[in-house]
């Protein structure tokens, strides 16, 4: 949540003359995400972000994503897709860093969402599964089950750190999904990381599907668990509410129904969505100091979502 | 650099009814200025700045920060004007802290300006200080000449951390100013820390001066004073360019000529302000951890401009 690159007014100048997006009005480093450095720029053109990507971006996997978004906004998705230079290439250099121009999308991401968004939002996860069905890169999950135990591992006893007992549990619930994770499920690219901050609405309507960092080929109904663990709870964790969660299933079956298997399989794959964030959180909070001006997203959030789930 | 207090949308939604601006289209939490939190608001009926005043700005001030911009903007200054709501009010309360919905100005704070731009901002400036000649109000200077004494003892010894032998040049310029700082030139109140940052450039157009929050009464030509120390160095203050000094000063002499006493009095003036800004950032520099994220600006940046001006 912070600009990690600053790029001066000139350098922004110089940046837009390589587009066709007229010339430099104005422009502010926002605070979101918290991979890349981002400008919200405005240019004679009309208003665009530019993302510099950090060091959590590869630059190796720009292509996959400039390429996923492409598919998905020819599909009709709502998805910002990086502008093309004059020269054709959508990925420049700014301040040393690999940097796109970016479709700016209106809309605003909901804390509490009504049932009714949460069906848009599902909708929107089924038209993007939908569009991907023949869409042909793949990416390796970086934080996909095969990973969930060294993590656990590098976390080690500090788990317990942030609440006693919660190491054995961890291990516990590994053995659980080793056993019972789903095998034969159809895979796909996914978003892996639909979170509300991630889709922006006005209303009850979807505007903007964003940032797909986390995008890479994994179990497709795992998309929807990861999305339910996201939009289904208070922030803590600690109230599950079945009108969203039913709503959110609902609007992903309108565009894309799940098939017997997938959804005898979604408790199990809930189970691993739940586990996947209370780890990288974990691991996070384990190595974020506490003073620190990134905020440290609370593990123990989606411990109780998991236990919700195993219950 | 950084947003302190999240609003959420549900909120900025019901922030925006209390206005005539129509609905929300979009909200970014943007980097900008390091005592507040701000936002970048879209909605139907225009673009606007929404601040929440964290612990650094006394919510007592708010009042003789809003009629000043009022004050400059009705003069015709670019200045970004707190809009009232519905109720007539300018602050209201957002998330628990005090907040006004601001106008939206275009440009953007050049880092290396030109002669001309230097020349634009000198007569911004001017043009200020000719509208506050009859302006009322009055603001104390919590960082004028009489507190840099108490600031350099607060530093104490471990001015000496940042370079060898700061503590006593510090002292011995506290010393020399003591004896040699301009007595009877005309108070009034000024801006204080128009840096380069707080001027908002299209061109060679000032389209805003923004960021007036350590505005306060104090000797009038000390505001052109600290604007010289801001713009006609290199960022590390080893390189004077007398062009654009030279410009600033008379860009501000062509909106509002200095007077002879002011005039013998700019070296001091001068060396004042590099010595507050030298202070504050030493200060800053000593409390602010060298890994946060926050980033800590070179203090002996303002001793080699303060360097320049006793030569």
């Amino acid at each position: 949540m912070a600009v990690y690159t600053h790029v001066s007014a000139e350098e922004m100048g110089a940046l837009l003359a390589r587009f066709d997006v007229g010339t430099l009005l104005s422009a502010k480093g926002i605070a979101e995400g918290v991979e890349n450095s981002n400008y919200l720029v405005e240019a004679t053109g009309g208003r665009f972000i530019l993302t510099l990507y950090e060091k959590r971006v590869d630059e190796a996997d720009l292509p996959f994503f400039l390429a996923l978004l492409d598919h998905l906004a020819e599909a009709g998705l709502p998805v910002p897709r990086a502008l093309p230079a004059r020269d054709g290439t959508q990925v420049q250099r700014v301040a040393g860093r690999p940097a796109c121009l970016i479709e700016f999308l209106s809309g605003v991401s909901v804390s509490h969402p009504t049932p009714a968004q949460a069906h848009a939002a599902g909708a929107a996860l089924g038209a993007m599964h939908t569009a991907l069905r023949h869409f042909q890169l793949e990416r390796p999950n970086a934080l996909g089950p095969v990973d969930w135990r060294a993590l656990a591992a590098r976390c080690g006893a500090d788990l317990d750190i942030i609440q006693p007992g919660l190491a054995a549990r961890v291990a516990a619930e590994l053995d659980w999904l080793a056993v019972h994770w789903p095998v034969g499920l159809p895979r796909a690219v996914i978003h892996a990381d639909l979170f509300p901050d991630n889709v922006l609405m006005l209303d009850d309507r979807v505007t903007g599907v964003i940032d797909f960092y986390f995008a890479c080929t994994e179990v497709r109904a795992w998309d929807l668990a990861v999305t339910h663990s996201a939009w289904a709870f208070s922030a803590d964790g600690a109230d599950y509410d079945p009108a969203i969660g039913e709503a959110l299933v609902a609007g992903y079956e309108s565009r894309f129904p799940l098939s017997a298997a997938e959804k005898a399989a979604f408790p199990a794959l809930c189970r691993g969505a739940a586990l996947r964030f209370l780890l990288t959180r974990a691991w996070d909070w384990l190595n974020t100091p506490a003073d620190a001006l990134v905020t440290r997203k609370d593990p123990l959030a989606f411990l109780r979502r998991l236990e919700f789930y195993a219950r």
